[in-house]
């Protein structure tokens, strides 16, 4: 029905309400523990949208998507991992607090 | 030598400075003319960093990374539309002016 709220991308939980994932420790050195990337190259993540976070770790673990380092890394993670690192970074400030409206 | 400023990923050009590409509106329907995504799964693209934009762009084009309807799109796209596509979405507010300073 036209009732029920569409979920979007941009609605992201407030930061505080996501619980540090402990695997973040993998990500930081390039993405930053909130998501903004450390290097030219690196994309920024923070308030990303979950679901496309999702996916792309669960491509590098698949070998569906490629790149050095991510593939070794997201091997070493467990789905749990993966869900608690996107919503990590989608909860960050970053796209979601800049975005226009 | 230590005083030369490392150009960080953050420091997007303002958006005022970057010419809209002709090809935007391949990427509008899903990224939004603003790089703000207009469905879950889809990334924002407003502030993310130009290289790995360009990169994904170019990846998407070589078949390397593959997507339905990235690498169609894609193929439709000369390096210097990629190039202007990767500045565009690089110069937006999204991330850069949201990512922790």
């Amino acid at each position: 029905d036209g009732d029920t709220p569409v979920p979007t991308a941009a609605a992201a939980p407030a930061a505080g309400a996501v619980a540090r994932p402990a695997k973040l420790g993998l990500c930081m050195a390039c993405h930053g523990a909130d998501g903004t990337s450390r290097t030219p190259g690196t994309p920024h993540l923070g308030g990303q949208d979950r679901l496309y976070l999702e996916r792309a770790l669960g491509d590098y673990r698949s070998g569906k998507r490629q790149h050095v380092p991510m593939t070794s890394l997201a091997n070493s993670l467990q789905p749990a991992d993966i869900e608690a690192l996107a919503a990590w970074y989608a909860a960050q400030p970053g796209f979601a607090a800049g975005a226009a409206p």
